[in-house]
């Protein structure tokens, strides 16, 4: 009886599908849809559309295409190869235009173009578990407003707090910058770095430690749309172009002051570390021959870390830097990076004088998949 | 000689703008355009759609359809009559499938839908000008990890602290709870609760207070994504229907204890608040009549208030609730509600038992506009 019973309902559910095509309604589509082995499948429902394609950063290719083929349903479809464990980023395209895939609300935000994003994951310990929110003690995010008085201004910048921060234990603390064309929320969305940081400290493999990442760019006082410049269009120059009343690293000190004036940080040179990409590598570099007594700890990212050897003041700064010891100076950089010239310089310099260094070369060009990576070894480096 | 330059340069970028259509570059999209009369133009480029359009929820009307025009370049456009200050969402339907404006990277999620956002306002304490972000002082926006011993569970929630919060001054407390489907994000998305609380506090008309945003869902740690069930597709359903240790309302004092015992909260009757919409506003007139002696005022947004009468308990616990004299049982609700004759029998309760209370009645359904100005009024009412 029980059987027939689930036959018949089967039945309607069987006829509810055939009368809702007959109605032309769309069916319900899931994509993307990530399976035990990796590959991953990509639907979309669009029956008058003529050619439709997923492209995305996989299998270690940069916007690699793959057409999609049509169905009987309207469906179009389209599975991978094995993808590494990894964060992916892709997105649909219709008939040559540029798509969100509708069937998947989770997107990041790079300068002002969406991607939806997903994770592969195969094992314990893999980048995929490691970008994952895994069942661990998690810390707090905040959107923290802090005075520059430096810039005159109220500036927004994300707070990382370690889950066993409880206002009365004190913490080392990493800066974390961004590239150009990024703000505050980059690094933590685009760079995962709130669940880097709670599974590594939940694996016993980095320290807890606060991460503050600010807003490098010195003529916005926040991400776009979170300050008083309204819902613009980002372009990664628009603001970075106007007059601003000092750089990053000449304000750098008040986000330092500020962190340590309103919690519980370890003001000491030994529980400060800074790294950046990019263009906050760039700042990482300029900060360390700036403060050589603040930090201890240097990470250099795909840095764009343009030096001025012809400079005396320059060059005297770095002598006063390395005569300080730092316990890290630490440049990574991926084989394709477009900066590789320019790191390659810093090498040289570093080595003609003697100035002790660590570095970091891997696959790969000027992507977050590496900066992720580079932040993963950094946070295992330091406070140590 | 100016003149000529001028003339040359505008030839030049004629000469480029048409090889580039020649070539079959797209040109530059702005969307969407908000010209000071409110008027709003819509821009997508798509030269081989057969039909676009907008939807949104112009005009007070929900879901309003405006069908898009092709130009010579292959740019659909379509203006809108003059709207009223607000924030406004809306997706474009190309050929039958609705997408994301391409051109605009400011989204909302609501459940598993991505919906674009833009912002009309017009003069400085219009709802436009008050859901923005302004050149006030802004509070700190927090996800945090509390311990739900009820529910056997880490728990993240959302805090607001006022500008003003330094760590050693005492502020009241506002709970403010979601809708079915919602989290700990939908009040600071959807409900745009940061700006509103910075604006209202900037102006002096609401007092600075914390405001505490948890998630709703007792088998939910977290928002999709922000917990270890990792990206799933949100349905709204999938994770409230599993059984849970607890309701949220009888594990609701660990976040009043969690606030307390971390957060320079006044720890009294009149410094607590609690409001909520929909499920929210459910969760809200449960916790009224159990814990009468916790909070002071009570906000039922649009609000799912089921009743007991014919339980004995329940009547008592409300004759308890009234007989501790509550400053503020308030019920909002817009005259097209779903859940106005729910709201309805609340009221003819309350008068039969002449149990004092403030009723607010507007216009439109159970939708975000409305819960924002609930907010709005709820917020300039309480902790004076």
């Amino acid at each position: 009886m029980r059987k027939i019973v689930f036959i018949a309902i089967c039945s309607l559910f069987a006829l509810s599908g055939f009368a809702q095509q007959q109605l032309g309604q769309r069916p319900r589509v899931q994509s993307p849809v990530i399976h035990a082995d990796g590959t991953v499948t990509f639907n979309f429902y669009d029956p008058s559309a003529q050619r439709v394609s997923v492209s995305g950063d996989f299998n270690e290719i940069s916007s690699r295409r793959l057409d999609m083929t049509k169905q009987d349903n309207g469906v179009w479809t389209v599975t991978t190869t094995p993808l590494n464990p990894e964060l992916y980023s892709y997105s649909i395209s219709v008939d040559g235009q540029r798509f969100i895939d509708p069937a998947n609300s989770y997107v990041n935000r790079d300068i002002s173009t969406l991607s939806n994003i997903f994770i592969v994951t195969k094992a314990t310990g893999d980048k995929g578990h490691l970008y994952s929110v895994n069942d661990v003690p998690h810390g707090t995010l905040s959107r923290v407003w802090y005075d520059s008085p430096t810039l005159g201004q109220q500036r927004r910048m994300t707070v990382y707090l370690p889950a066993a921060y409880d206002g009365k234990k004190r913490f080392p603390v990493m800066y974390l910058l961004h590239g150009h064309g990024g703000d505050e929320t980059a690094w933590g969305d685009l760079g995962r770095a709130s669940q880097i940081m709670d599974n590594l400290i939940a694996e016993g493999k980095a320290v807890p430690m606060i991460v503050v990442m600010p807003n490098g760019n010195p003529t916005c006082n926040a991400a776009p749309g979170w300050w008083h410049e309204g819902m613009y269009t980002p372009d990664g120059n628009a603001f970075n172009q106007r007059g601003a009343k000092a750089t990053m690293e000449e304000s750098f000190m008040d986000i330092v002051n500020y962190m340590d004036s309103h919690y519980k940080t370890i003001r000491k040179r030994e529980a400060r570390a800074v790294t950046g990409l990019s263009m906050g590598g760039g700042h990482t570099f300029g900060i360390s021959y700036r403060y050589p007594e603040v930090f201890d700890y240097y990470g250099l990212q795909s840095a764009a870390a343009r030096m001025n050897q012809n400079d005396n003041k320059f060059n005297e700064q770095m002598a006063r830097l390395f005569a300080s010891k730092p316990k890290l100076f630490w440049i990574a950089i991926g084989k394709d990076d477009f900066l590789m010239q320019m790191n390659t310089q810093l090498k040289e310099y570093l080595d003609a004088h003697q100035y002790p260094y660590e570095y970091y070369e891997n696959d790969g060009g000027h992507i977050w998949r590496n900066w992720r990576i580079y932040l993963t070894l950094f946070a295992q480096k330091i406070f140590k």
